[in-house]
């Protein structure tokens, strides 16, 4: 089979790759029905991580089991499965207390811009849909993966409580759906930062009510304004450099939250400075699996619609075209169809 | 009137300083009981912050109010209060979420290693007890000024639990209170990271159930050994050094809470590796207005003898003595009767 790999900054190839194949018992092999480009992957496109190697890419993905190993006991053949990026047993303690992403067992999904994909840890990682889903509601369910599912953790670490005021520090797909995730935990305001129009618009649709297209202090100025000087209960940093978290913690109450969920980059973080601030920080990669279940229920009973935020859907094989227009920002988040 | 002033490192004076009067009408003037020497005295008298002028010195006291001005309401003239190292008005938006410590109008108390103090937003900041209390309770209460109230903050800060396990990271008088205060809220496991016998018998008394005495990476492995290898639910940093924010971060388990209370200093966090630490981080100057009237409640029902952590006591005007003492760590912390 053909699958992506990036060979270099900007150089991303579709090219033959080995077919994945069960290797430990406890693996499936999953047909994948759509896919996409991350976010964090135009980090290392970008140049931003070190490439050392060619390096196959991709960690979203949905799609129907083909095979499992003799050891999967919850997902069979057939079934229409949504994993994230993050591999879990989903029984070590770290799991039972929701941080699966943090599993003693855990291992990244890293081949998943590709037409078939092996999944470790199938039963802890895999969760499958009532049904094999209709077309429509593909974009959806591979939302689900990470872009949401990192949405929400970021919304939940964030302590996001019917009522209160909520920040969103970036609009890309995740900060997007930060927005879409504390309208449904009934945040009372949620002001977005953005100064993409089409990017806005989504926002307001996801339920923004506050849209703020400053940066910096200026930023931060129109949010104290925005929250009678005060500052918000809590804050989304959906972006992960270092001035997007400085951006995040100043604009967050004392005793407010902030949920960070863009892997940092250079960000350092100056203890008396952030002693002084009172803030609440938690964040990481999503426990997703954590989440799963119910954003399927979600999703399949048409509360959510977070596939909104593809608005740009290729084959496959035109993935590099994928990279380069998330990079140039022409797309939000590209969709991948093998 | 005399009082301590820091001249340079290892250099305080008890000398000639001006009488306090009422400044402002939201202001009284208190005749202090008892008052001590704190632990983050001990920063500048080590030369850990610069000292730029000869800078008066204290910020925990209790005693009787002598005078208040015109706008006071809620403190009287022969009232026995006891105030929070922070002022605060206690009506502002961070006074109603219980950041009293980020109060819009805050000011730093920093001349009550003196016989009498004025304190600014009375109203806000002084609590009075039920009535003028018997002398064997004066250290318990006045320890709420900031020790123990910076120690339940602290506790308060990493969530900690009934059933929870908890390691408190700092000997000093505010980790010892630590202890005190995870006991009172019910923690299952408490562990005390000391290697000074007098102390570690202290945090025993004080609800410690185990004692780990190593220190750096050996220290971190004993909390694994000891949390089945997950680590810790809360973890209590009372130190502010890079090494001890460090053993703090280590122990905590993915998912776990750090309450730091310990001032920061040289501390940075690299926000990529904190990242995939899950912990939650939350700390900050102590809003000790919030637990006043819980804690003086216990205090003063005999539930907790927080006073314990005194084990010097000195007239004020030996005050030079007890920064020694803490300084060589031959005293917890002194206590000083003007």
């Amino acid at each position: 089979m053909k699958g992506t790999v990036l060979y270099a900054p900007g150089d991303v190839r579709f090219e033959e790759r080995p077919e994945p194949k069960i290797i430990k018992p406890t693996d499936a092999i999953v047909r994948i029905s759509v896919t996409c480009v991350c976010g964090s992957d135009l980090w290392p496109y970008r140049g931003a991580n070190p490439i050392t190697e060619p390096t196959p890419m991709g960690h979203e993905y949905c799609g129907i089991v083909e095979e499992v190993g003799s050891a999967v006991k919850t997902v069979r053949p057939g079934q229409f499965v949504i994993g994230s990026f993050a591999t879990s047993d989903n029984i070590c303690p770290h799991c039972q207390y929701g941080y699966q992403s943090s599993c003693e067992h855990r291992e990244w999904i890293s081949t998943a811009q590709a037409p078939r994909l092996r999944v470790p840890l199938a039963d802890g990682t895999l969760v499958a849909t009532p049904d094999v889903p209709p077309d429509e509601l593909l974009p959806s369910l591979l939302a689900l993966s990470d872009v949401m599912g990192t949405g929400w953790f970021a919304t939940d670490a964030a302590n996001v409580k019917p009522g209160g005021t909520v920040v969103v520090v970036g609009d890309g797909a995740v900060g997007l759906l930060g927005v879409l995730s504390a309208r449904q935990m009934g945040a009372g305001r949620i002001i977005a930062m953005s100064r993409h129009e089409s990017r806005q618009k989504l926002a307001r649709e996801f339920g923004a009510t506050d849209i703020v297209a400053e940066r910096g202090d200026e930023a931060v100025g129109r949010i104290k304004d925005l929250t009678k000087g005060i500052g918000a209960d809590s804050v989304l940093e959906c972006v992960g450099t270092p001035e997007s978290m400085m951006q995040a913690i100043s604009s967050t109450r004392a005793g407010g939250h902030i949920g960070y969920v863009g892997v940092p980059h250079g960000v350092e973080l100056n203890g008396e400075k952030l002693f002084y601030t009172h803030v609440h920080l938690h964040g990481g990669p999503a426990p997703v699996r954590r989440f799963l279940p119910g954003l399927i229920d979600l999703v399949w009973k048409g509360k959510i619609n977070p596939g909104k935020v593809f608005d740009l859907t290729l084959p496959l094989d035109k993935v590099a075209e994928g990279y380069r227009a998330m990079d140039e920002r022409r797309a939000i988040k590209a969709l991948l169809r093998p």
